[in-house]
């Protein structure tokens, strides 16, 4: 299901002001040399049969690499090691005779080695194939020393060799990364858990965010690379138990605001080039969950005048969603439109889930509301929680099933539990309920993305199942350490290992921002 | 056949002082901005056939690009009006929502139109795939302006989108060539000629030569782009008609003097980048043909000081040809090596010619050797063209059939008849009678590049068969013209319009230097 959205009538009114604070805490990147840890070739054997057949791959060394002599069809797989993000240099020669035709050369670049027995050529998702991170890349004369003009998100990068001549030879003097990030690994403290597969998750995460952190909070290094809401919010808060760069929270938070459009509502993402601009897309969830990411950031510097500009904004958000309740005071069901997130995944109905989110929306406005001392809105905001949580559990609560459904065919999802359970429809004790019936039903429409389970991790702790809440991060994030993942991905389905929402997991991203919420989790929740 | 020379032990000796005499004298290249005079798309319509069928290419003007909205798969030919040579620009842009994926293009450039019909994936010929002239183009950010980096030779230049997305489609606000040549169009004075097929060939004569003087006098700019001596030597003599810039012939002539290799032999080509140096390959004729062209310099001239510096380079090539003879004073047949050039074309024994060749260099050695008033020199050179003359006779002319030999075959080709004309093996009147014969004969082993009609002419205008050398210059050089060439080709054979010495005509260079030299010929043997 291809699923974009596309507003007429598009209407940004940018505020100047809030714009120029967030071009002003533009941070400076810092950049680090890289080098390949280690050389890979596709080992082929020859069986009876008439093709060769791969039989996994040769480790080498890199010191091997100078000496090695390219051909026509010749290839190299380079292993930096970990998860990159940056700026490639190839320092390139000829041997045998002078260079008589130029060198031409097609580039790869992979999260995971997997990737790698893929053919872009094959590629037909939904989304633009422009995001398979692969070049034709001609060099007229050597030697050379080739600056790739564009950013790469990878660990493994596959130089093959279209063509030479018969007459000379490539030789890879020397390939290096100049990695960028707005933020460094040294900059975190040691986790101060001793259990090593929690030690891990916590160090993928870290290492997801850190790559995620550039201009502003990108969705993912490799595809998107855009400012996205939501994701802000869990970028964020893993950061304020990590890196610490509060500015770079507010300058994105500044962005969102400085950029509403018609009637005030915000914008699902955000670009930033040529020059700061946002999606023609609303997300209700998404933009619901500014007022969340503010308050978080004010807790946690108590910056008041960032507060101050941007809690009109967060409040205008919820008075947008409150004007979508029908009649019956629940939201619409919108589930054939992109227009509420919570969750990829076929089949999903979000209207319950929708109502949940603006429920929880309004929890934090009344919390933002209350710093800011301004009754008159505690109250509404108060009155309108207690109204929808009432009609939460009169139009969506089955008695019965004991569970929330959604939608006219009354769909039960996992999303739908968590998020009711999040916005406190019921006391946590009978939340708790709730989320066991949940795990011990199993409801067929499941959790796909790391955005998701982050709530449903955030709704067991919430519900009191902390060890619970281990035990599943341990499960699902543990599941991609074990996978392989030096950071965590964009979808992570244990049931269908090749889930992709795009239709083709060549496009998916293997480093996303959503999915590095474990080292919140655990530096919050568990820390000793 | 892979025709390459790869020479063992290879060891050059650089003359500085020529080297830096060549250096001084790079030209300063004119640029000329280009704009496409017109737009092709290919007119696709639906017959029966489940196929849609090519109908044609629909005409547009220049003028309706920018209106033109192109979503994935789309693409447009641009007609650049004649051939150019030079650096292309785009000015692109997005429209539809915020462009939300990289643009990715792919580009062809293409000296005629039939070639944009070839698929450079199924390219497999013996030379390097990388001279296809192709590209494939990522745009993060639009709007912007695409300066491609490398050099192109073409008429034609087709953008393709690979992929934009759902989001956004490209528009190409712009299009535009930076043509480069060292010399200018308008510097060539009108031919003298009312003919109009004549007045075309020279046009497109000169356009060939103009597209192929760039730092050097290159063979052609498609692909090699490199300093033959052969080709070197039939461009200097038609730029001496034309645009004269006898600096251009002079740095050539020193580049090859100041890098013999080993006992002094001059590389068959030069490269030029990163710095100036031979290739390993040895091509007995052209070696031989140095002299020649020297003459042919300084006979415009008068540049004593040139003709003293490479006189001792143009008498050891004789010398060193001279080495290579027999006890039969006869040149040993080379015929399955890449040694002597002569022509391309399946299956021809080169050994007859270039004994034919070395005796006509003689000939120019004697003519320098006069100049330089060298007697010593003359005697010994008088006295080897005098028995070789009679050792052509002796082994090669075959009584019987009134034509000469070659190799241990006796074969008989148009090129080995052509050469002992020029070698003057036989008197004028002898001289005519045997091309007369050789036309009514037609000898299998054909003439397949304009490098041996050239001499084809020569040797026609030679014997005193002037109209008739005119009549072929109409027929070979015209039916270029007629089969729609803007500048002339590296391989015409009428007989077999898909000849490629290469394996695929896809990498056939369409504007080669060595075919320019009708203008040579009608300027200086036919001009009012």
């Amino acid at each position: 299901m291809a699923a974009v959205c596309i507003l007429d009538e598009f209407e940004v009114h940018n505020n100047e002001e809030f714009l120029k604070i967030a071009e002003d805490l533009k941070p400076e990147l810092h950049t680090t040399t890289v080098k390949p840890v280690k050389l890979l070739e596709h080992v082929k054997t020859h069986s009876d049969e008439a093709e060769p057949e791969e039989k996994g791959m040769r480790e080498e060394e890199l010191s091997a690499l100078p000496e090695k002599v390219f051909k026509k069809d010749d290839s190299i797989i380079l292993d930096f090691g970990d998860h990159q993000v940056g700026y490639v240099t190839m320092d390139l020669e000829s041997t045998g005779s002078h260079q008589d035709a130029p060198l031409y050369l097609y580039l790869r670049f992979a999260e995971r080695l997997d990737e790698l027995d893929s053919d872009p050529a094959e590629y037909n998702g939904w989304i633009s194939k422009s995001w398979l991170q692969q070049e034709h890349v001609h060099v007229d004369v050597l030697p050379a020393r080739v600056e790739l003009p564009r950013r790469y998100a990878f660990r493994y990068m596959e130089i093959k060799v279209i063509d030479v001549s018969m007459k000379f030879s490539l030789v890879i003097r020397d390939v290096t990364l100049k990695a960028v990030s707005a933020v460094r690994q040294e900059d975190v403290e040691p986790l101060a858990i001793d259990d090593p597969m929690l030690r891990k998750i916590d160090r993928v995460s870290v290492r997801t965010l850190q790559n995620c952190m550039q201009d502003v909070f990108e969705d993912g290094p490799k595809r998107d690379r855009r400012l996205w809401l939501g994701d802000l919010r869990l970028q964020a808060r893993a950061n304020y138990q990590t890196f610490k760069n509060y500015d770079l929270a507010k300058r994105c938070l500044y962005l969102f605001a400085g950029m509403p459009f018609n009637e005030g509502k915000l914008s699902a993402c955000l670009f930033l080039d040529p020059k700061p601009e946002p999606d023609d897309t609303y997300l209700f969830d998404y933009a619901l969950l500014f007022g969340s990411a503010l308050l978080d950031y004010y807790e946690e510097t108590k910056d008041e005048k960032t507060l101050k500009d941007l809690y009109p904004t967060a409040m205008r958000q919820i008075e947008i969603g409150l004007d979508y309740l029908t009649e019956d005071n629940i939201v619409p069901d919108h589930s054939d439109e992109f227009w509420c997130f919570v969750d990829w995944g076929d089949g999903l109905n979000s209207q319950a889930a929708s109502l949940a989110i603006l429920i929880y929306s309004i929890r934090y406005g009344i919390r933002l509301a209350q710093i800011m001392n301004d009754e008159e809105r505690i109250s509404f905001l108060k009155k309108n929680e207690d109204e929808l949580k009432k009609s939460a559990v009169e139009y969506f609560w089955d008695e019965e099933q004991q569970m929330f459904v959604s939608g006219a065919e009354r769909q039960i999802s996992w999303a739908t539990q968590i998020w009711m359970i999040l916005a406190r429809v019921f006391p946590q004790e009978k939340n708790r309920e709730l989320i066991l019936r949940t795990i011990e039903v199993n409801p067929d429409i499941r959790m796909v993305t790391p955005y998701m389970y982050h709530h449903y991790i955030d709704a067991l702790i919430r519900s009191g199942e902390k060890e619970r809440a281990l035990d599943e991060m341990k499960r699902y994030w543990g599941g991609m350490v074990n996978d392989g993942a030096d950071t965590f991905w964009e979808v992570y389905n244990p049931d269908n290992k090749d889930e992709s929402p795009y239709g083709s997991v060549m496009i998916n991203s293997y480093c996303h921002a959503w999915s590095c919420t474990p080292t919140y989790f655990l530096r919050k929740f568990y820390n000793a």
